[in-house]
Order: structure tokens, then sequence, then C-alpha cells
């Protein structure tokens, strides 16, 4: 049997850096370089995905100049793409790095029309029966309804397929409702989705015992340096990384999504996917994509030799 | 006869406007609103050139993504616009604007093959037959030869058409050589291109004066709100706006570029243009981009108002 992972890219964006020598507020600056790839975190999952030889499927929208530089782009990286063309054009993030610090500037994409959503819907419907696992991850773009994550859940359950979600706000909260196998918010999204302070491991994990009565199988928090709390159907466990790794934390959230999306495909839904070694490889995966100045992609020598070191205890679920 | 003023914008761009509520080094910022549309110091020219009613064709480069932005933009501008495909992609300005300052990054912009540019001086050669008058306005890309301007220059002089020049440093130390009709520096330029600090008229006008020496038959300079220093072959003018125009000073140049080639247009190359009546309109036309918060654009308004008002004085030019 085949497996592939089928990524949904909601807001998908083309990442634009431009590297100055120093950024000075009212002046003009020469851009030493330029680069441009495709970016959002369902782009950086599948990505990763390929990294680790897993087939990977991108679905998503694309208009515009910046749409064809996003096809482009996924069709360099290797990555099979599936892309409804919409009236309004792709979003672009332009980070401007200079020595010290990395400014952004996130441009506010497209206005996603009814025909367009029902487009990707259509696709979705049809792309589901070959997924393993559907892995919905990133913001929604204005247009679609906050119901979106629901919505291909839903379809998904109907196929058979197993959804995990990353998102954070109304989209997560939507979401639950439809009973995703897997939520992978950070520390700091289940604080805002709860409205409340977590400042101990003991308030995560009781947080994260809500999202299960609010819907979801399995939830899987990030907590950075502090490592991953997971609280599923078949217990609780926590991995934690054996050293802190210094670089640049965006998109290792998107690597420990390819990471649980790869280790639960490999088992059915009504199994255990074997969480300790599911969240390990979580650890080593997430820890490897720090050391890579790009989000999107891991570093194979750092994650084979963090793997072994990778502690993961279980909690009594009380 | 049917004039036609030939714009050349060897590095034309995308100047791309992002709107934020306040730049902070090294924070995210959500951008409200995104602009993007045809840039360059030749492109602005031809833009004021058609609101003033005259004929005007664009001859260029364009390439990539950007490229397509540029050829679509011109089109809807009603730019009659002839660009060679280059490989490397026409760059992109990023102006983010707060309501405080505008802080600009420019691309570097492609490298120009030399078939590229043997392709771009065919089509010049070409075109120039129809035109009554070339401008060539704006930075030289990576890649053609630093003697550019004074190539094309040279192949309008063989076909009789005069050439008006607005470049700065070595490119317009380059241009000089080939006798161009008309350059306009501002001050700024014009000091950086000597060498030295032009801190009052006279040193301006002794400066001017090197131009023609070097090679320009006439020199327009720029001095901001002192108005325009004029060293021609048929006299030395002052003139000077009767007031201070707040607003945007970007594109104000590329107005009286466009002023100054109107004006010339429309006498022969051996006739004396007029100058007292088109350095006013000069005046008037750069002012009145000034009160538009976009280069290459006139408040026609503002121009009527300003016109009868503008001085022009002569100098004596001993």
């Amino acid at each position: 049997m085949s497996r592939v992972i089928l990524t949904v890219c909601l807001n998908a964006a083309v990442d634009v850096t431009y590297s100055v020598s120093a950024l000075v507020p009212g002046s003009s600056h020469r851009v030493s370089a330029v680069r441009a790839r495709a970016g959002g975190k369902s782009v950086n999952v599948a990505r990763v995905l390929r990294q680790l030889g897993e087939p990977a499927q991108l679905l998503g929208f694309a208009g515009g100049e910046a749409g064809d530089v996003l096809r482009r782009d996924l069709h360099d990286a290797d990555i099979p793409a599936e892309l409804v063309p919409t009236a309004e054009p792709t979003r672009r993030t332009v980070a401007v790095v200079d020595p010290l610090d990395a400014t952004l500037f996130n441009e506010p994409g497209p206005i996603i029309s009814a025909d367009e959503w029902a487009l990707l819907v259509g696709l979705f419907r049809r792309s589901v029966f070959d997924a393993d696992l559907v892995v919905l991850s990133g913001s929604l773009p204005r247009g679609v309804p906050i119901t979106a994550y629901a919505d291909l859940v839903e379809i998904a359950h109907a196929a058979g397929v197993r959804s995990i979600v990353d998102a954070d706000g109304a989209a997560l909260g939507a979401a639950l409702i439809a009973r995703p196998y897997l939520v992978k918010p950070n520390a700091a999204e289940l604080a805002a989705l709860l409205g409340r302070q977590l400042d101990s491991l003991e308030r995560i994990e009781l947080a994260a015992r809500e999202l299960l009565s609010a819907g979801a199988r399995n939830a899987v928090v990030s907590c950075g340096p502090d490592g991953l709390l997971a609280v599923t159907e078949h217990g609780h466990w926590r991995a934690v990384s054996p050293e802190r790794i210094a670089g640049n934390p965006t998109g290792a959230g998107d690597s420990l999504v390819a990471a649980l999306a790869r280790g639960c495909s490999r088992t059915s839904a009504d199994q255990d996917p074997g969480w300790p070694t599911v969240l390990a490889d979580g650890v080593a995966i997430s820890a490897a994509a720090v050391v890579v100045d790009v989000a999107g992609e891991i570093d194979v020598p750092t994650m084979h030799r963090l793997r072994p070191l990778v502690s993961t205890e279980e909690r009594s679920s009380t």
C-alpha cells in the first residue's frame, strides 16, 4: 500500500528575503540579496515530508504573478501540487534581514471567492481517497468560512482518512467540533485559545485534555525548549530534547507536524501509532529544523545525532 | 507632423508600497495595503507625458513575474511599450510607509546579458526614426556598458534625433562625450559628478557651464525649492516657483524631464525652443507633481494655477 500525505495550504505565500547591511527606518536601502521561495506552514510540512522520503501532495490556491512563483518553486522542489487559480494574487511575505535582526512584512493575501473555495473542496473530496492522512496547517485566507478546517476534516472522516490540524484561534476552535485525529498547538496558541495563562506543565496538560473534551482525539502541545506534551487516547507523554539547539525556530513547528504525520500514517486509525517513538522522532526532527536558517528544511545529521538521546516519559493520566 | 517622444527605461522596476501602522525593526508587521505599479524614472516620464497629452513610447527590459506586472501595468496605463525579455527578473522596490516615514528597499535588479543589450540597441535603432526626441533617464542595470547612454545618444544623433539624458555619476559622465542635446542633473548630482560643493547659484551655474564644455548642448539643473537654472546655447535663465509646495518630491524631477521633453520637441534641433516658456512649464509641472503622493503623476489644476505665476529671469552669461 502506497502512502500519500495530503497537505492543504489554504494561505500559501511567496517568502521573500532581503539582506541589508542595517535596517534604518526612513532611509533607502540597497538590497544585497533577494531570495524568493514558496512558503506557508503546509508548504513547509510538505518540504520536510519530502526530505524525510515521504510522498506528500499539496492542495492550495495560487493567483497572480506570485502564484506563478509558487507553482514554479513547488515544481522545482519536486512537491506535487494542485493549486486552484484565484482572481486575487497570492500573498508575499518580505523578511528584511540585517546582521542583528529580521523584520517581517506580511501582505494580507487574497480574498478567496465562494466559487474558488468550492473548487478547492471538490479537489479535496477527490484527492482524499488516495491519502493516508491529511494535514491542515496554517492560517485561513479571507473569504473561506471559519469552519473551513472542520469542513475538510469531516470530508476526510467520511472517506475514512484521519486529519492533523495545526491552526490557532477561531480556525482551531471550529475544527475541534469535527473531531480531528490530532491537533498540535504550541503552548502560546493553546493559552490564547483558552484565554488563560499556562505557566506550568501541569496547566498545559490540563488545557490539552480540554482539547480532547472539545473533540480532538489526540493533542500534542509544543513547548519550545521544554519539549512536547502529548495527551492521547493511548496515554500521556512528555518528550524532551537532550540539548538546547540555537538557531532559527521558524519552521520547527512545521517540521514537528511533518514528523507526527509520518509517524501516524504508518498505522491505521484504530491502532496505537506508538506515541513514544512518534514523539521522540518529533523532538529530533523539529530540533533539526532549528539549525537550518530557512523554514521547511531539516539538518539530517542533527536529527540522527539527537534521536537516540531524546527522553520520553509517560505521565500518569489521572 | 506627429510627434513621438521615445523614453528609454533600462532599469524599470515594479514599485510596491506597503502601508503599516508603525515600522518597528525586528518585529512582524501586518501590511494593510499593497500597491504595485510600474516604476523607474523613464516610466514616470512616460506617464507624465501621457497625462500632458503627448504621445510617448517606452523601450526597456522585462523579465520574470515582476516583468509580467510591468507589462500589464504599462498596458493598463496606455503607454505603448516594447520590452526586451530578460533571463533575470525585473527588480522590485518596496516602500514601507507608516504615518511618519517611508523606508525603501531596492532590489539590485537583473544583470543584462550582452545579447539582451544588443536586442535593445537594435530595437532603439529602428524606433528612433519615428521619434522626435529621445529621453534616456534613470540608472543603468548591471551588465550594460557604462557608455550605454552615450551609445544611444550617438545612434539618435545619426538619425537626426535629439536626446535628453537624466542620469548621474559615471553614466552621466560617459553620456556627455556623445554630445546630448540636454542633460538635467539636480544640484546634488552635479556636485557629486564634479566632486565639489555647490553652495551658491553662481557655483551651480559655473558647474553647469562645465557640462556644456564637456559636450552637452544645454543643461538644466534642478535646485529643489530654489527652482531651475538653465545654461543653454541660447542663454542662461533661472525659473522659480511662486510658492513652496509641500508634499512628495519623488518624481518631481521626472515630471520636469517630461516638461522639458515636451517643450523641446516642439521645435527642431537648430531652433531656440523658447527656453523661458519651456522652463516656466517645467517649474509648474514639477511643482504639480509634488502635491500628488505617487511618482509619475501631476495635479493638473495645480499646474494651471502656478504656471502664470512662475518668474523666469535671464542671467548675464559672462
